[in-house]
């Protein structure tokens, strides 16, 4: 059961502009002891992904707090948020009076073996590649048709993530992660200005890089740049923080840098919790 | 009132993979008579759609004579499908079996002006790019973030259609509409292998001027080479073909080639109506 506009629901109109067209915007949140991890942020780029897309949300306080009240009894999980442009007629011109749809949904926490964050993951590179478009880059949007083809590329139980290139042939980042590399202690990470998604933890990671006085470079690179690093990791709001110990057959190490940065995270996050 | 899987009904589960991700498809269709305009090529788009996002539909011909039916009665209108990947949980990965949502609407015909027809009709250019994505290219699929932000860029109601470049400054489509133009009674139009929608008119107005011998060209074009033309035009299976006269202030007659093709396609469109 989920939330539509503050009603318990599981059915939403199809004349509604996220399924006509895929009009809106999501979020993914990480439920603990019944707080929501990191929902300033969260709702920060939501905020900031419907000023972009110029969908009037209203109803942010409803949002908010039907969030908070529908995490509160879940010892883990995941909590979704979908905001779409509302119900409108036939044609991608928006309606004149603009009604947003907030969906809230709670999803059990998904069982990833703990080696995954410890030993390190598997990695592929996709051939399907990320379009540009700076109008979209960096929004968490409902148009994800790219990294579906993408994540169905393989059906390799044991490759967890594919990394995908953009229509360039730079690495951007993964299906559902961002993703970084460290070479002679550098951190290195995308810029997301032309495609890709800014990630809740990716954000966390620049600050923490930057606090602790890491070298840091936001800049596009390729794929052989990638192959030649250190260390490589993937990130998002659920997994936390993935080492990738191999991609296409490449093997790379847990290295010292990418426990330093999952050490500093875990801090951030017990501190987070506790101010919570 | 709609058509969900056979069934009349006007809501679809949260969950569908159209909601969650735009993972699906649409086809927009004319009636007329009670006769689903072009609905053979329709079709075939819809499956090759299909085949390229890996969609399996099964019930292609409960779709198809669903849609005959609700088509049968309805004088003049719009009917639109929408087929998705159906329910799913959480995540970017299909599931492992997979059944299809197919949606039938039936919408008034929109009431635009006879003189768009005859006299033409004013265009701007959006500044709102297309990214550029091969493996999406030409697929009519619910992902339209891009036309919507397009078509959000202006409230003018004199002017009618926008023009969408691609990320490399090729002028590709209008938001809903293909794009000729005509220059030393040669026709030309974009290629659709990067970005854009392989629309049913276009791809009739591609064979019948082939089949009438006038020169062809499909190629990437600037904006300069477009208002140098001597004649423009827009098309698509629901307005038809609509002369442009005026880009951006720059004014364009309706040409002769322009109302050649117009008459090619209204007497192919006889035709087709009686053999149907």
């Amino acid at each position: 059961m989920s939330l539509i506009n503050g009603e318990a629901g599981c059915t939403i109109d199809i004349s509604d502009r996220g399924f006509q067209y895929g009009d809106g915007l999501f979020e993914t949140i990480e439920i603990d002891q019944g707080r929501l991890v990191f929902f300033d942020r969260h709702i920060r780029r939501l905020k900031e992904g419907c000023r972009r897309l110029q969908l009037p949300l209203d109803d942010f306080c409803n949002l908010v707090a039907e969030a908070e009240n529908a995490a509160k009894d879940v010892v883990r999980g995941v909590l979704k948020i979908i905001v779409t442009r509302g119900t409108g007629g036939r044609g991608y011109r928006q309606p004149d009076s603009i009604k947003a749809t907030r969906v809230i949904s709670i999803y059990p926490f998904p069982n990833y073996p703990e080696i995954y964050t410890h030993n390190g993951i598997a990695a592929r590179v996709c051939s399907t590649r990320l379009g540009l478009n700076p109008a979209l880059a960096g929004i968490k949007h409902l148009n994800r048709l790219e990294q579906i083809l993408a994540r169905a590329e393989w059906n390799d139980a044991n490759i967890q993530e594919g990394l995908m290139l953009d229509a360039d042939g730079n690495v951007i980042e993964g299906t559902m992660t961002n993703l970084f590399y460290v070479i002679n202690r550098q951190l290195h990470t995308s810029e997301i200005l032309r495609s890709g998604v800014a990630g809740i933890m990716r954000e966390i990671i620049l600050e923490l890089a930057e606090s602790n006085a890491l070298v840091l470079s936001k800049r596009y690179f390729s794929i052989d740049e990638l192959l030649n690093a250190d260390e490589v990791f993937v990130c998002n709001s659920v997994i936390g923080l993935w080492p990738v110990t191999q991609i296409d057959g490449k093997h790379f190490a847990v290295g010292p840098v990418t426990r330093e940065i999952s050490d500093w995270f875990e801090q951030y996050k017990k501190e987070w919790l506790q101010a919570c």
